[in-house]
């Protein structure tokens, strides 16, 4: 028989309007011949809100009680999930995480996921029930409540489709997939049909957050397939998997934008070893996040070390760095705000040359300057002037071919 | 050691500032040498919002989701509770229901506590832990989340003080304790000091709702001493206890007041059996909670037979009886709304003839009409006009001398 995990996020579930259709959807699945288990996420801004309350009462809430107040925005939305399917005239249960059988490790606020023991959940669908699973959460060893971090229901979606070893796993959400480009910047950009988990990760690294990416990571390691998809729209989505059918013929597969960055360099840095690690301790110390960290070969004895990270940190970043530049040696820093990063994306670029010159030569055609270049073995980004960003997006998006009007699938899209 | 149980309602944790202060009275009571256990409700209006959120998506949400979407509320406020005294250089970890051990029947939204099983709450406390238990809720033999019914919280506490073996157990309300009679209406009312199980019973049966009335069952049953007390200001409270030591001395407790009553009145009922059956059944099918009855005895094979309920009722009951009426062969039915109910309580009456007298002879001379009379053991009730209800609580207060100035305990009052 088949087994669907479905799983909808804050916004699907954001009023008792949404609430609704989604209980109608778990229905309709159920009706089509399916065991059902939902995933579901709390309320839009509920979350949010218990965040604010427990900042009220302490700068830094102990993890173990925040997981204990955050678990309830889930626990809550999955009940109410549960009243609108009974209310429907079907049969359903809410469970929490941790009665749903998630083990996870007792790294409260980012707790891993152990093991699941789905026995509960199966003997519940043996008997004609939907199941409500909360997400984002589970139970350490010890039984306390633990969280999964921020988009773990996607993570518990995933993990469950692989221990109930689920025919589909359908991630519901706002969008309705992976774009080649973010169609508010790129008009022509296309949905994604078929894309590779390695793919996804890449895209969402590198801005399109349409998946949390331990998820996806976790998909990959078990070999779990699943859709991205619209909870709005009854539209097919995007489906990730290992390796689409049309690997070999799409050399890049999207261009992922990712806004408000900076760009720190630190000049003249002494080619000994650890230097790099003095830097980036110090950056992790204040739990700080770089993205792309860029260092040329060195001649000279000294050599320039480049490295990005959001704007929201940069003020924090020149703060840290600019007593630790002479202290290490180095010869001076330039930090500068304001900055972009454009990522072509795509499995097929391992066995195609080209790729990197065809996007320099658009960009260099088009007139932007790209101050920072970072390769992975399926992605090669960029990082350019922000108010050059728009227009980037464009050229390469053509370059690569992305808007050209897709074939078979394009029929079944309507 | 002493181990000390607290309660604290949703008005005492409804906000963060409130919460602050109920982290700085558990820490208070830690610091005085004693293991503490903390029992948290729902923030106030918490409930009432996810009871709004749960019937716009049905008319009659599933008793199970209502537990589970109910449940989260007690459990986000002992989370904050638990921040609140860690973030005060405390140590804290709250519990759900089930994480404390607390295991009952599967009768949702109405569950009834089978047994408790402490040690996770002692090990905890062997730890140096303040152990903040969420109020109002359990665990059914099958795992699933059960919650206790409205006022759940103070059987929490009463059942957790019981199965600890506490010291203290310590019922932290907005009133400072329980009171001769309502302040507001008669201001020279006395907190009183001790009060039996059953008085307390009978005034909160007779609308002085400072505890759930399942909560002083389960504490008299058990011989769970604890006290009422305030959670604003630092006074002694109410003490609760089997006998109170002038008990003998005193005859009536107190004065209870009971508002926006309504009575119904069947007359010439066939004074045969199952006529009053027949009555009650069709009100209980409608869900009406029925408080006085009164039948006066037969000798003309008919009856009068009375009953009074809450006035919000009123309109339902007189249209389901209506019918009935004809049916079962009485005469008529008169129903009506604006009375008020007024009780006098005390175990010390059971020893004492001329309760009743005193009673109907100072509201005689002051001209209140006595139009029901019902008594148990230790309570003498009677109904009358709901305007006349001010003066006769007046001059009932001072005809049982319960407005004199209290003796020896007056002095530790502060």
């Amino acid at each position: 028989m088949a087994l669907i995990v479905q799983k909808y996020g804050g916004t699907s579930v954001g009023s008792a309007d949404r609430i609704r259709r989604v209980a109608e959807r778990l229905l309709a699945a159920q009706r089509g011949g399916a065991d059902v288990v939902a995933v579901i996420s709390a309320m839009a801004g509920v979350t949010d809100g218990l965040i604010k309350l427990a900042q009220e009462l302490s700068p830094q809430p102990s993890a173990r009680e925040m997981d204990a107040l955050l678990a309830t925005g889930e626990q809550g939305a999955s009940a109410l999930v549960a009243m609108a399917v009974n209310s429907l005239g079907g049969k359903a249960v809410s469970l929490t995480g941790a009665a749903a059988g998630i083990v996870t490790d007792g790294a409260h606020t980012k707790a891993k996921i152990a093991h699941i023991s789905p026995r509960r959940i199966h003997e519940l669908l043996a008997e004609d029930f939907i199941v409500i699973v909360a997400g984002f959460q589970g139970q350490s060893p010890e039984g306390a409540i633990t969280t999964l971090g921020r988009g773990g229901s996607d993570l518990t979606a995933i993990a469950l489709a692989a221990a109930l070893k689920a025919t589909d796993c359908q991630i519901f959400t706002d969008v309705d997939g992976v774009h080649t480009c973010d169609p508010r910047v790129v008009p022509e950009a296309n949905k994604i049909d078929e894309i590779a988990y390695d793919e996804l990760l890449e895209m969402a690294g590198a801005g399109s957050k349409v998946m949390q990416s331990r998820a996806v990571e976790f998909a990959k390691k078990f070999g779990v397939g699943f859709e991205v998809r619209s909870s709005l729209r009854d539209t097919p989505g995007t489906k990730a998997k290992a390796a689409p059918a049309n690997m070999e013929d799409v050399v890049v597969r999207g261009v992922s934008l990712e806004r408000k960055q900076a760009k720190v360099t630190i000049c003249g840095v002494p080619d000994r070893p650890g230097c790099a690690g003095e830097i980036f301790s110090a950056i992790a110390a204040a739990n700080l996040s770089v993205d792309m960290i860029v260092q040329n070969a060195s001649s000279t004895g000294m050599t320039d070390l480049s490295f990005t990270l959001h704007h929201d940190d940069f003020l924090v970043a020149e703060k840290i760095l600019t007593p630790l530049v002479s202290r290490i040696g180095a010869s001076g820093m330039t930090a500068t705000s304001g900055v972009a990063k454009l990522s072509v994306v795509g499995i097929g670029m391992r066995s195609h040359a080209g790729v990197a010159s065809r996007l320099f030569a658009c960009l260099g055609r088009a007139g932007v300057n790209i101050q920072l270049i970072s390769t992975s073995e399926i992605k090669i980004a960029v990082v350019i002037a922000e108010d050059e960003l728009e227009r980037a997006a464009q050229v390469t998006h053509a370059a690569f071919g992305l808007a050209r009007p897709r074939l078979a699938t394009t029929a079944a899209d309507g």
